[in-house]
Protein backbone atom coordinates (compact mmCIF):
# COMPACT_ATOMS: atom_id res chain seq x y z
CA UNK A 1 0.00 0.00 0.00
CA UNK A 2 3.04 2.10 0.81
CA UNK A 3 4.29 1.72 -2.56
CA UNK A 4 0.65 2.68 -3.88
CA UNK A 5 0.62 5.62 -1.77
CA UNK A 6 4.13 6.88 -3.19
CA UNK A 7 2.59 6.43 -7.09
CA UNK A 8 -0.09 8.16 -6.45
CA UNK A 9 1.84 11.51 -5.29
CA UNK A 10 4.16 11.06 -7.84
CA UNK A 11 1.17 10.73 -10.74
CA UNK A 12 -0.45 13.86 -8.39
CA UNK A 13 2.79 15.61 -8.66
CA UNK A 14 2.70 15.14 -12.48
CA UNK A 15 -0.60 16.09 -13.43
CA UNK A 16 -0.58 19.39 -11.33
CA UNK A 17 2.41 20.00 -13.83
CA UNK A 18 0.59 19.44 -16.61
CA UNK A 19 -2.62 21.23 -15.84
CA UNK A 20 -0.30 23.87 -15.04
CA UNK A 21 1.62 24.22 -17.99
CA UNK A 22 -1.83 24.40 -19.84
CA UNK A 23 -2.77 27.44 -17.92
CA UNK A 24 0.77 28.88 -18.63
CA UNK A 25 -0.01 28.44 -22.05
CA UNK A 26 -3.35 29.84 -21.41
CA UNK A 27 -1.87 33.38 -20.29
CA UNK A 28 -3.67 33.04 -16.78
CA UNK A 29 -2.27 34.57 -13.79
CA UNK A 30 -0.70 33.19 -11.07
CA UNK A 31 -4.15 31.88 -9.33
CA UNK A 32 -5.15 30.31 -12.60
CA UNK A 33 -2.61 28.23 -12.86
CA UNK A 34 -3.04 27.20 -9.49
CA UNK A 35 -6.46 25.82 -9.77
CA UNK A 36 -5.71 24.66 -13.27
CA UNK A 37 -2.65 22.46 -11.84
CA UNK A 38 -4.71 21.39 -8.70
CA UNK A 39 -8.09 20.32 -10.61
CA UNK A 40 -6.07 18.46 -12.78
CA UNK A 41 -4.14 16.57 -10.20
CA UNK A 42 -7.24 16.11 -7.64
CA UNK A 43 -10.51 16.12 -10.07
CA UNK A 44 -10.64 12.81 -11.06
CA UNK A 45 -10.58 11.39 -7.92
CA UNK A 46 -12.41 13.77 -6.41
CA UNK A 47 -15.43 13.03 -8.99
CA UNK A 48 -15.17 9.41 -8.48
CA UNK A 49 -15.12 9.94 -4.51
CA UNK A 50 -18.71 12.41 -4.55
CA UNK A 51 -19.95 9.37 -7.31
CA UNK A 52 -19.05 6.23 -4.57
CA UNK A 53 -20.44 8.51 -1.50
CA UNK A 54 -16.80 8.17 0.51
CA UNK A 55 -17.33 12.54 1.21
CA UNK A 56 -15.34 13.95 2.12
CA UNK A 57 -12.96 13.27 -1.23
CA UNK A 58 -9.45 11.97 -0.47
CA UNK A 59 -8.25 14.97 -1.26
CA UNK A 60 -10.11 16.79 1.39
CA UNK A 61 -8.69 14.16 3.98
CA UNK A 62 -5.48 13.96 3.37
CA UNK A 63 -3.84 17.30 2.69
CA UNK A 64 -0.78 16.14 1.05
CA UNK A 65 -2.75 16.12 -2.19
CA UNK A 66 -3.24 19.62 -2.63
CA UNK A 67 -0.32 20.58 -1.04
CA UNK A 68 1.71 19.12 -3.44
CA UNK A 69 -0.39 20.28 -6.13
CA UNK A 70 0.32 23.83 -5.21
CA UNK A 71 3.57 23.85 -5.40
CA UNK A 72 3.98 22.30 -8.35
CA UNK A 73 2.16 24.76 -10.03
CA UNK A 74 4.25 27.65 -8.56
CA UNK A 75 7.50 25.94 -9.47
CA UNK A 76 6.00 25.47 -12.79
CA UNK A 77 4.92 29.39 -13.13
CA UNK A 78 8.24 30.04 -11.71
CA UNK A 79 10.18 28.13 -14.55
CA UNK A 80 7.39 29.17 -17.25
CA UNK A 81 10.26 29.84 -19.35
CA UNK A 82 12.22 26.63 -19.32
CA UNK A 83 9.66 24.52 -19.21
CA UNK A 84 9.87 23.03 -22.56
CA UNK A 85 12.44 21.02 -21.46
CA UNK A 86 10.48 19.20 -18.87
CA UNK A 87 7.59 18.78 -21.37
CA UNK A 88 9.32 14.95 -22.58
CA UNK A 89 10.04 13.56 -19.34
CA UNK A 90 6.91 14.44 -17.69
CA UNK A 91 4.90 12.16 -19.92
CA UNK A 92 6.76 9.29 -18.24
CA UNK A 93 5.37 10.68 -14.96
CA UNK A 94 2.21 11.27 -16.57
CA UNK A 95 1.94 7.65 -17.53
CA UNK A 96 2.99 6.31 -14.18
CA UNK A 97 0.17 8.57 -12.43
CA UNK A 98 -2.33 7.54 -15.07
CA UNK A 99 -1.80 3.84 -13.82
CA UNK A 100 -2.03 4.18 -10.85
CA UNK A 101 -4.83 6.84 -10.55
CA UNK A 102 -6.88 4.03 -12.77
CA UNK A 103 -5.87 0.86 -10.34
CA UNK A 104 -6.94 3.14 -7.52
CA UNK A 105 -10.26 4.38 -8.68
CA UNK A 106 -10.89 0.56 -10.18
CA UNK A 107 -10.20 -0.94 -6.85
CA UNK A 108 -12.00 1.42 -4.93
CA UNK A 109 -15.43 1.07 -7.17
CA UNK A 110 -15.15 -2.38 -6.51
CA UNK A 111 -14.67 -1.97 -2.70
CA UNK A 112 -17.97 0.07 -2.60
CA UNK A 113 -19.68 -2.97 -4.63
CA UNK A 114 -20.39 -1.06 -8.09
CA UNK A 115 -20.48 -3.65 -11.06
CA UNK A 116 -18.16 -4.31 -13.44
CA UNK A 117 -18.87 -1.91 -15.59
CA UNK A 118 -19.21 0.73 -12.94
CA UNK A 119 -15.88 -0.38 -11.69
CA UNK A 120 -13.92 0.61 -15.13
CA UNK A 121 -15.79 3.40 -15.32
CA UNK A 122 -14.77 4.80 -11.91
CA UNK A 123 -11.05 3.95 -13.02
CA UNK A 124 -11.05 5.38 -16.34
CA UNK A 125 -12.65 8.63 -14.57
CA UNK A 126 -10.03 8.85 -11.55
CA UNK A 127 -7.42 8.96 -14.28
CA UNK A 128 -9.20 11.18 -17.06
CA UNK A 129 -11.99 13.36 -15.57
CA UNK A 130 -9.28 15.87 -13.95
CA UNK A 131 -7.67 15.86 -16.88
CA UNK A 132 -11.61 16.93 -18.90
CA UNK A 133 -12.01 19.93 -16.05
CA UNK A 134 -8.65 21.44 -16.70
CA UNK A 135 -9.47 21.69 -20.68
CA UNK A 136 -12.96 23.00 -19.77
CA UNK A 137 -11.78 25.47 -17.58
CA UNK A 138 -9.35 26.42 -20.14
CA UNK A 139 -12.17 26.42 -22.76
CA UNK A 140 -10.90 23.78 -24.96
CA UNK A 141 -12.06 20.66 -26.25
CA UNK A 142 -11.29 18.21 -23.64
CA UNK A 143 -7.74 17.01 -25.20
CA UNK A 144 -9.32 13.19 -24.26
CA UNK A 145 -11.97 13.44 -26.50
CA UNK A 146 -10.12 13.56 -29.22
CA UNK A 147 -6.94 12.35 -29.60
CA UNK A 148 -4.63 9.46 -29.21
CA UNK A 149 -5.70 6.38 -27.19
CA UNK A 150 -5.37 8.03 -23.41
CA UNK A 151 -8.98 7.07 -22.46
CA UNK A 152 -8.27 3.60 -24.19
CA UNK A 153 -5.30 2.58 -21.90
CA UNK A 154 -7.40 3.81 -18.67
CA UNK A 155 -9.99 0.92 -20.26
CA UNK A 156 -7.83 -1.94 -20.77
CA UNK A 157 -5.97 -1.29 -17.63
CA UNK A 158 -9.58 -1.62 -15.55
CA UNK A 159 -10.99 -3.91 -17.67
CA UNK A 160 -7.58 -6.36 -17.04
CA UNK A 161 -8.57 -5.65 -13.34
CA UNK A 162 -11.72 -6.68 -13.08
CA UNK A 163 -11.37 -9.84 -14.76
CA UNK A 164 -8.25 -10.90 -12.76
CA UNK A 165 -9.44 -9.80 -9.72
CA UNK A 166 -13.18 -12.42 -10.87
CA UNK A 167 -10.68 -15.13 -11.93
CA UNK A 168 -8.92 -15.00 -8.09
CA UNK A 169 -5.67 -13.34 -8.57
CA UNK A 170 -4.04 -12.07 -5.55
CA UNK A 171 -4.73 -8.37 -5.57
CA UNK A 172 -1.05 -7.19 -5.52
CA UNK A 173 -0.38 -8.86 -8.47
CA UNK A 174 -3.32 -7.74 -10.33
CA UNK A 175 -2.89 -4.35 -9.72
CA UNK A 176 0.76 -4.33 -10.71
CA UNK A 177 -0.08 -6.25 -13.82
CA UNK A 178 -3.07 -3.30 -15.00
CA UNK A 179 -1.47 -0.21 -14.21
CA UNK A 180 1.50 -1.60 -16.14
CA UNK A 181 -0.61 -2.32 -19.09
CA UNK A 182 -2.13 1.53 -18.86
CA UNK A 183 1.79 2.56 -18.59
CA UNK A 184 2.68 0.46 -21.32
CA UNK A 185 -0.19 1.35 -23.87
CA UNK A 186 -0.13 4.84 -22.92
CA UNK A 187 4.02 4.83 -23.93
CA UNK A 188 3.08 3.17 -26.63
CA UNK A 189 0.20 5.45 -27.96
CA UNK A 190 3.30 8.56 -27.87
CA UNK A 191 5.81 6.38 -29.00
CA UNK A 192 4.03 5.01 -32.34
CA UNK A 193 1.14 7.86 -32.70
CA UNK A 194 -1.66 5.81 -32.44
CA UNK A 195 -4.98 7.20 -32.71
CA UNK A 196 -8.66 5.55 -32.01
CA UNK A 197 -10.74 5.56 -35.48
CA UNK A 198 -11.90 9.12 -36.63
CA UNK A 199 -15.31 10.14 -38.60
CA UNK B 1 -43.99 1.37 -12.82
CA UNK B 2 -42.64 -1.13 -15.71
CA UNK B 3 -43.83 1.22 -18.33
CA UNK B 4 -41.79 4.16 -16.60
CA UNK B 5 -39.05 1.91 -16.83
CA UNK B 6 -39.24 1.34 -20.55
CA UNK B 7 -39.92 4.97 -21.52
CA UNK B 8 -36.85 5.79 -19.49
CA UNK B 9 -34.46 3.24 -21.18
CA UNK B 10 -36.31 4.89 -24.94
CA UNK B 11 -35.52 7.80 -23.72
CA UNK B 12 -31.93 6.96 -22.23
CA UNK B 13 -31.12 5.67 -25.88
CA UNK B 14 -32.50 8.83 -27.78
CA UNK B 15 -30.54 10.77 -25.24
CA UNK B 16 -27.16 8.76 -26.16
CA UNK B 17 -28.25 9.48 -30.08
CA UNK B 18 -28.55 12.81 -29.72
CA UNK B 19 -24.66 12.90 -27.41
CA UNK B 20 -23.20 11.16 -29.68
CA UNK B 21 -24.30 12.58 -32.91
CA UNK B 22 -22.71 15.90 -31.74
CA UNK B 23 -19.32 14.24 -31.29
CA UNK B 24 -19.31 12.91 -34.46
CA UNK B 25 -19.74 16.58 -35.90
CA UNK B 26 -16.99 17.90 -33.43
CA UNK B 27 -14.98 15.14 -35.33
CA UNK B 28 -14.20 13.31 -32.02
CA UNK B 29 -12.78 9.79 -32.23
CA UNK B 30 -14.64 7.14 -30.73
CA UNK B 31 -13.92 7.39 -27.07
CA UNK B 32 -14.97 10.63 -27.19
CA UNK B 33 -18.26 9.89 -28.97
CA UNK B 34 -18.73 7.32 -26.41
CA UNK B 35 -18.33 9.83 -23.57
CA UNK B 36 -20.81 12.56 -25.04
CA UNK B 37 -23.02 9.71 -25.89
CA UNK B 38 -23.04 8.51 -21.97
CA UNK B 39 -23.06 11.78 -20.67
CA UNK B 40 -25.93 13.27 -22.61
CA UNK B 41 -27.80 9.93 -21.47
CA UNK B 42 -27.41 9.50 -17.58
CA UNK B 43 -25.95 13.13 -16.85
CA UNK B 44 -28.88 14.99 -15.78
CA UNK B 45 -30.06 12.02 -13.32
CA UNK B 46 -26.80 11.45 -11.99
CA UNK B 47 -26.33 14.91 -11.13
CA UNK B 48 -29.78 14.96 -9.52
CA UNK B 49 -29.16 11.80 -7.69
CA UNK B 50 -25.81 13.52 -6.35
CA UNK B 51 -28.03 16.77 -5.26
CA UNK B 52 -30.37 14.77 -3.83
CA UNK B 53 -27.92 12.18 -1.98
CA UNK B 54 -29.22 9.32 -3.39
CA UNK B 55 -25.70 7.67 -3.89
CA UNK B 56 -24.39 5.46 -5.55
CA UNK B 57 -26.51 7.30 -8.39
CA UNK B 58 -29.27 5.10 -10.59
CA UNK B 59 -26.78 5.09 -13.30
CA UNK B 60 -24.28 3.00 -11.21
CA UNK B 61 -26.63 0.91 -9.39
CA UNK B 62 -28.51 -0.43 -12.80
CA UNK B 63 -25.94 -0.86 -15.39
CA UNK B 64 -28.21 -1.05 -18.40
CA UNK B 65 -28.39 2.84 -18.50
CA UNK B 66 -24.85 2.80 -19.14
CA UNK B 67 -24.94 -0.43 -21.35
CA UNK B 68 -27.32 1.23 -23.59
CA UNK B 69 -25.66 4.26 -24.19
CA UNK B 70 -22.07 2.49 -24.73
CA UNK B 71 -24.43 0.52 -27.52
CA UNK B 72 -26.27 3.71 -28.89
CA UNK B 73 -23.27 5.52 -29.20
CA UNK B 74 -21.54 2.42 -31.42
CA UNK B 75 -24.38 2.57 -33.37
CA UNK B 76 -24.96 6.60 -34.27
CA UNK B 77 -20.37 6.27 -34.86
CA UNK B 78 -21.08 3.25 -37.21
CA UNK B 79 -23.39 4.62 -39.10
CA UNK B 80 -22.40 8.47 -39.00
CA UNK B 81 -22.63 8.55 -42.66
CA UNK B 82 -26.35 7.58 -42.64
CA UNK B 83 -27.36 9.48 -39.52
CA UNK B 84 -29.52 12.29 -41.14
CA UNK B 85 -31.88 9.69 -41.79
CA UNK B 86 -32.44 9.00 -38.46
CA UNK B 87 -32.52 12.98 -37.22
CA UNK B 88 -36.44 13.38 -37.75
CA UNK B 89 -37.54 10.33 -35.85
CA UNK B 90 -35.02 10.50 -33.10
CA UNK B 91 -36.42 14.28 -32.40
CA UNK B 92 -39.92 12.20 -31.35
CA UNK B 93 -37.70 9.71 -28.75
CA UNK B 94 -36.21 12.33 -27.40
CA UNK B 95 -39.38 14.25 -26.59
CA UNK B 96 -40.48 10.83 -25.21
CA UNK B 97 -37.72 10.86 -23.32
CA UNK B 98 -37.62 14.13 -22.01
CA UNK B 99 -41.62 14.04 -20.55
CA UNK B 100 -39.93 10.69 -18.82
CA UNK B 101 -37.12 12.00 -17.68
CA UNK B 102 -39.14 14.83 -16.29
CA UNK B 103 -41.39 13.14 -14.20
CA UNK B 104 -38.92 10.82 -12.62
CA UNK B 105 -36.64 13.63 -11.33
CA UNK B 106 -39.75 15.49 -10.32
CA UNK B 107 -41.50 12.72 -8.12
CA UNK B 108 -37.97 11.44 -6.74
CA UNK B 109 -37.32 14.77 -5.55
CA UNK B 110 -40.85 14.99 -4.30
CA UNK B 111 -39.99 11.62 -2.47
CA UNK B 112 -36.83 12.91 -0.93
CA UNK B 113 -39.14 15.72 0.71
CA UNK B 114 -38.02 18.78 -1.29
CA UNK B 115 -39.75 21.89 -1.37
CA UNK B 116 -42.21 22.68 -5.01
CA UNK B 117 -39.42 24.87 -6.28
CA UNK B 118 -36.70 22.16 -5.74
CA UNK B 119 -38.75 19.49 -6.83
CA UNK B 120 -39.86 21.61 -10.51
CA UNK B 121 -35.65 21.96 -10.18
CA UNK B 122 -34.86 18.53 -10.27
CA UNK B 123 -37.28 17.74 -13.61
CA UNK B 124 -35.97 20.11 -15.43
CA UNK B 125 -32.32 19.14 -14.49
CA UNK B 126 -32.77 15.45 -15.26
CA UNK B 127 -34.22 16.72 -18.57
CA UNK B 128 -31.48 19.02 -19.40
CA UNK B 129 -28.47 18.66 -17.50
CA UNK B 130 -26.85 16.21 -19.76
CA UNK B 131 -27.48 18.02 -22.63
CA UNK B 132 -25.81 20.91 -20.79
CA UNK B 133 -22.88 18.73 -19.88
CA UNK B 134 -22.95 17.63 -23.52
CA UNK B 135 -22.54 21.14 -25.25
CA UNK B 136 -19.86 21.81 -22.05
CA UNK B 137 -17.30 18.96 -23.28
CA UNK B 138 -18.22 19.53 -27.07
CA UNK B 139 -16.88 23.27 -26.12
CA UNK B 140 -20.17 25.20 -27.27
CA UNK B 141 -22.31 27.18 -25.40
CA UNK B 142 -25.75 24.94 -23.94
CA UNK B 143 -27.88 24.74 -26.71
CA UNK B 144 -30.75 25.05 -24.21
CA UNK B 145 -29.99 28.39 -22.97
CA UNK B 146 -30.12 29.94 -26.28
CA UNK B 147 -33.06 27.89 -28.39
CA UNK B 148 -37.01 27.20 -29.07
CA UNK B 149 -38.67 26.17 -25.46
CA UNK B 150 -36.89 22.75 -24.38
CA UNK B 151 -36.55 24.10 -21.14
CA UNK B 152 -39.97 25.31 -21.06
CA UNK B 153 -41.55 22.33 -21.98
CA UNK B 154 -39.21 20.75 -18.52
CA UNK B 155 -41.33 23.24 -15.96
CA UNK B 156 -44.39 23.19 -17.59
CA UNK B 157 -44.46 19.03 -17.01
CA UNK B 158 -42.89 19.78 -13.74
CA UNK B 159 -45.10 22.56 -12.37
CA UNK B 160 -47.97 20.19 -13.26
CA UNK B 161 -46.78 17.20 -11.70
CA UNK B 162 -46.20 18.93 -8.51
CA UNK B 163 -49.58 20.90 -8.58
CA UNK B 164 -51.67 17.51 -9.57
CA UNK B 165 -50.02 15.86 -6.28
CA UNK B 166 -50.81 18.88 -4.04
CA UNK B 167 -54.33 18.18 -4.90
CA UNK B 168 -54.54 14.85 -4.46
CA UNK B 169 -54.77 13.40 -8.00
CA UNK B 170 -53.16 9.77 -8.08
CA UNK B 171 -49.71 9.41 -8.89
CA UNK B 172 -49.65 7.63 -12.22
CA UNK B 173 -52.52 9.82 -13.51
CA UNK B 174 -50.49 12.86 -12.74
CA UNK B 175 -47.63 11.35 -14.29
CA UNK B 176 -49.38 10.45 -17.58
CA UNK B 177 -50.68 14.37 -17.64
CA UNK B 178 -47.63 15.78 -16.84
CA UNK B 179 -45.57 14.18 -19.20
CA UNK B 180 -47.56 14.02 -21.64
CA UNK B 181 -47.98 18.25 -21.41
CA UNK B 182 -43.80 17.93 -21.55
CA UNK B 183 -44.04 16.14 -24.84
CA UNK B 184 -46.66 18.38 -26.66
CA UNK B 185 -44.90 21.16 -25.76
CA UNK B 186 -41.50 20.10 -27.00
CA UNK B 187 -43.62 18.99 -30.01
CA UNK B 188 -45.39 22.00 -30.99
CA UNK B 189 -42.09 24.13 -30.22
CA UNK B 190 -40.11 22.22 -32.86
CA UNK B 191 -43.21 22.39 -35.45
CA UNK B 192 -44.40 26.36 -34.96
CA UNK B 193 -40.52 27.32 -34.25
CA UNK B 194 -41.76 28.47 -31.12
CA UNK B 195 -38.69 30.43 -28.65
CA UNK B 196 -38.73 32.35 -25.58
CA UNK B 197 -38.22 36.01 -25.47
CA UNK B 198 -34.50 36.97 -26.28
CA UNK B 199 -32.29 40.48 -26.02
CA UNK C 1 -26.54 34.95 12.59
CA UNK C 2 -29.06 37.31 11.32
CA UNK C 3 -27.24 39.46 9.88
CA UNK C 4 -25.02 36.87 8.34
CA UNK C 5 -28.70 35.66 6.64
CA UNK C 6 -29.53 38.78 5.34
CA UNK C 7 -25.65 39.28 4.51
CA UNK C 8 -25.79 35.95 2.87
CA UNK C 9 -28.87 37.11 1.07
CA UNK C 10 -27.64 40.38 -0.75
CA UNK C 11 -24.49 38.65 -2.34
CA UNK C 12 -26.70 36.22 -3.40
CA UNK C 13 -28.72 38.83 -5.52
CA UNK C 14 -25.66 40.55 -5.96
CA UNK C 15 -24.54 37.60 -7.83
CA UNK C 16 -27.46 36.11 -9.39
CA UNK C 17 -27.43 40.11 -11.23
CA UNK C 18 -23.96 39.34 -12.28
CA UNK C 19 -24.69 36.20 -13.36
CA UNK C 20 -27.73 37.60 -15.33
CA UNK C 21 -26.30 40.18 -17.03
CA UNK C 22 -23.72 37.92 -18.32
CA UNK C 23 -26.83 35.79 -19.99
CA UNK C 24 -27.89 39.08 -21.63
CA UNK C 25 -24.65 39.91 -22.67
CA UNK C 26 -24.39 36.41 -24.22
CA UNK C 27 -27.62 36.96 -26.00
CA UNK C 28 -29.62 34.21 -23.78
CA UNK C 29 -33.10 33.73 -23.65
CA UNK C 30 -35.09 34.37 -20.58
CA UNK C 31 -34.55 30.80 -19.79
CA UNK C 32 -30.64 30.68 -20.54
CA UNK C 33 -30.62 34.27 -18.43
CA UNK C 34 -32.43 32.25 -15.02
CA UNK C 35 -29.70 29.97 -14.88
CA UNK C 36 -26.87 32.12 -15.47
CA UNK C 37 -28.28 34.09 -12.54
CA UNK C 38 -29.37 31.14 -10.77
CA UNK C 39 -25.82 29.38 -10.68
CA UNK C 40 -23.73 32.12 -10.25
CA UNK C 41 -25.95 32.90 -7.25
CA UNK C 42 -26.14 29.13 -5.53
CA UNK C 43 -23.16 27.36 -7.38
CA UNK C 44 -20.45 27.84 -4.87
CA UNK C 45 -22.42 27.14 -1.75
CA UNK C 46 -23.92 23.99 -3.40
CA UNK C 47 -20.56 22.25 -4.29
CA UNK C 48 -19.07 22.82 -1.47
CA UNK C 49 -22.00 21.17 0.17
CA UNK C 50 -21.71 18.35 -2.04
CA UNK C 51 -17.70 17.96 -0.98
CA UNK C 52 -19.06 18.50 2.47
CA UNK C 53 -21.60 15.79 2.48
CA UNK C 54 -23.87 18.06 4.01
CA UNK C 55 -26.99 16.81 1.48
CA UNK C 56 -29.69 18.08 -0.03
CA UNK C 57 -27.22 21.29 -0.21
CA UNK C 58 -28.36 24.85 1.52
CA UNK C 59 -29.91 25.90 -1.73
CA UNK C 60 -32.12 22.89 -2.08
CA UNK C 61 -33.00 23.08 1.71
CA UNK C 62 -33.88 26.65 1.74
CA UNK C 63 -35.53 28.10 -1.23
CA UNK C 64 -35.48 31.76 0.11
CA UNK C 65 -31.94 31.77 -2.46
CA UNK C 66 -33.18 30.44 -5.38
CA UNK C 67 -36.76 32.48 -5.49
CA UNK C 68 -34.00 35.70 -5.01
CA UNK C 69 -31.85 34.55 -7.85
CA UNK C 70 -35.00 33.77 -9.88
CA UNK C 71 -36.70 37.21 -9.13
CA UNK C 72 -33.45 38.85 -9.73
CA UNK C 73 -32.66 37.31 -12.81
CA UNK C 74 -35.75 38.55 -14.39
CA UNK C 75 -35.52 42.18 -13.31
CA UNK C 76 -32.00 41.85 -15.21
CA UNK C 77 -33.57 40.29 -17.93
CA UNK C 78 -36.41 43.42 -17.82
CA UNK C 79 -34.32 46.17 -17.44
CA UNK C 80 -31.43 44.71 -19.57
CA UNK C 81 -31.58 48.04 -21.89
CA UNK C 82 -30.89 50.46 -18.84
CA UNK C 83 -28.86 47.73 -16.66
CA UNK C 84 -25.54 50.21 -17.67
CA UNK C 85 -26.21 52.12 -14.78
CA UNK C 86 -26.08 49.27 -11.91
CA UNK C 87 -23.20 47.95 -13.38
CA UNK C 88 -21.05 50.37 -10.76
CA UNK C 89 -22.95 50.03 -7.73
CA UNK C 90 -23.39 46.12 -8.36
CA UNK C 91 -19.77 46.02 -7.72
CA UNK C 92 -20.37 46.57 -4.05
CA UNK C 93 -22.87 44.66 -3.54
CA UNK C 94 -20.83 42.25 -5.39
CA UNK C 95 -18.29 42.35 -2.72
CA UNK C 96 -20.30 42.38 -0.14
CA UNK C 97 -21.87 38.95 -1.10
CA UNK C 98 -17.73 38.05 -1.48
CA UNK C 99 -16.67 38.74 2.29
CA UNK C 100 -20.08 36.96 3.62
CA UNK C 101 -19.85 33.86 1.53
CA UNK C 102 -16.27 32.76 1.53
CA UNK C 103 -17.13 33.76 5.68
CA UNK C 104 -20.22 30.70 5.90
CA UNK C 105 -17.85 28.86 3.16
CA UNK C 106 -14.62 28.76 5.60
CA UNK C 107 -16.79 28.43 9.17
CA UNK C 108 -18.88 25.64 7.70
CA UNK C 109 -16.12 23.77 6.51
CA UNK C 110 -13.87 24.06 10.15
CA UNK C 111 -17.19 22.83 11.56
CA UNK C 112 -17.58 19.85 9.40
CA UNK C 113 -13.85 18.91 10.66
CA UNK C 114 -11.82 19.82 7.09
CA UNK C 115 -7.87 20.75 7.82
CA UNK C 116 -6.94 24.40 7.49
CA UNK C 117 -5.89 24.17 3.59
CA UNK C 118 -9.41 22.30 2.89
CA UNK C 119 -11.12 25.25 5.14
CA UNK C 120 -9.65 28.10 3.20
CA UNK C 121 -10.50 26.29 -0.20
CA UNK C 122 -14.00 26.03 0.58
CA UNK C 123 -13.89 29.50 1.67
CA UNK C 124 -13.03 30.27 -1.81
CA UNK C 125 -14.75 27.77 -3.60
CA UNK C 126 -18.05 29.36 -1.91
CA UNK C 127 -17.36 32.63 -3.29
CA UNK C 128 -15.81 31.68 -6.86
CA UNK C 129 -17.26 28.69 -8.46
CA UNK C 130 -20.32 30.05 -8.94
CA UNK C 131 -19.04 32.73 -11.28
CA UNK C 132 -16.79 29.90 -12.91
CA UNK C 133 -20.01 27.73 -13.89
CA UNK C 134 -21.29 31.19 -15.16
CA UNK C 135 -18.22 31.39 -17.21
CA UNK C 136 -18.26 27.93 -18.24
CA UNK C 137 -21.61 27.84 -19.78
CA UNK C 138 -21.23 31.06 -21.15
CA UNK C 139 -18.68 29.55 -22.72
CA UNK C 140 -15.59 31.93 -21.98
CA UNK C 141 -12.71 31.19 -19.75
CA UNK C 142 -13.81 32.00 -16.73
CA UNK C 143 -12.54 35.42 -15.60
CA UNK C 144 -11.29 34.32 -12.19
CA UNK C 145 -8.49 32.60 -13.84
CA UNK C 146 -7.51 35.66 -16.09
CA UNK C 147 -8.37 38.74 -13.74
CA UNK C 148 -7.58 40.93 -11.28
CA UNK C 149 -7.51 39.47 -7.62
CA UNK C 150 -10.86 38.45 -7.32
CA UNK C 151 -9.70 35.38 -5.73
CA UNK C 152 -6.92 36.37 -3.59
CA UNK C 153 -8.96 38.34 -1.51
CA UNK C 154 -10.94 35.08 -0.84
CA UNK C 155 -7.97 33.34 0.17
CA UNK C 156 -6.80 36.32 2.79
CA UNK C 157 -9.96 36.22 4.16
CA UNK C 158 -10.50 32.67 4.16
CA UNK C 159 -7.00 32.22 5.81
CA UNK C 160 -7.66 35.02 8.12
CA UNK C 161 -10.35 33.43 9.53
CA UNK C 162 -9.01 30.02 10.24
CA UNK C 163 -5.79 32.17 12.14
CA UNK C 164 -8.26 34.21 14.27
CA UNK C 165 -10.00 30.77 15.03
CA UNK C 166 -6.87 28.75 15.91
CA UNK C 167 -6.07 31.21 18.14
CA UNK C 168 -9.21 31.83 20.16
CA UNK C 169 -10.99 35.45 18.57
CA UNK C 170 -14.52 35.05 19.19
CA UNK C 171 -16.46 33.79 15.87
CA UNK C 172 -18.36 36.56 15.56
CA UNK C 173 -15.14 39.25 15.76
CA UNK C 174 -13.13 36.67 13.75
CA UNK C 175 -16.01 36.59 11.14
CA UNK C 176 -16.51 40.25 11.30
CA UNK C 177 -12.53 41.02 10.34
CA UNK C 178 -12.19 38.16 8.02
CA UNK C 179 -15.74 39.47 5.69
CA UNK C 180 -13.74 43.26 6.35
CA UNK C 181 -10.35 41.96 4.95
CA UNK C 182 -12.13 40.43 1.71
CA UNK C 183 -14.52 43.31 0.98
CA UNK C 184 -11.67 45.79 1.49
CA UNK C 185 -9.01 44.00 -0.59
CA UNK C 186 -11.79 43.49 -3.50
CA UNK C 187 -12.40 46.87 -3.45
CA UNK C 188 -9.19 48.15 -3.56
CA UNK C 189 -8.06 45.81 -6.56
CA UNK C 190 -11.15 47.80 -7.96
CA UNK C 191 -10.07 50.92 -7.38
CA UNK C 192 -5.98 50.51 -8.41
CA UNK C 193 -7.09 47.98 -11.18
CA UNK C 194 -4.64 45.00 -9.30
CA UNK C 195 -3.46 42.24 -10.66
CA UNK C 196 -1.53 39.00 -9.97
CA UNK C 197 2.05 37.93 -11.82
CA UNK C 198 1.27 36.56 -15.67
CA UNK C 199 3.74 34.70 -18.00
Amino acid sequence: MNIIYILDLIGTAAFAASGAWVGVRKQMDLFGVLVLGTVTAVGGGTLRDLLLGDIPPFSLKDEAYIYIAIVVSVVVFANRKRFEFFEKPLLYFDAIGLGTFVVIGTTKAIDFQLGALGAVLMGVMTGTAGGVMRDLLANQVPLILRREIYASACVAGGALLVILGENGVAPATAAMLSAATVILVRLLAIHYDWSLPKP
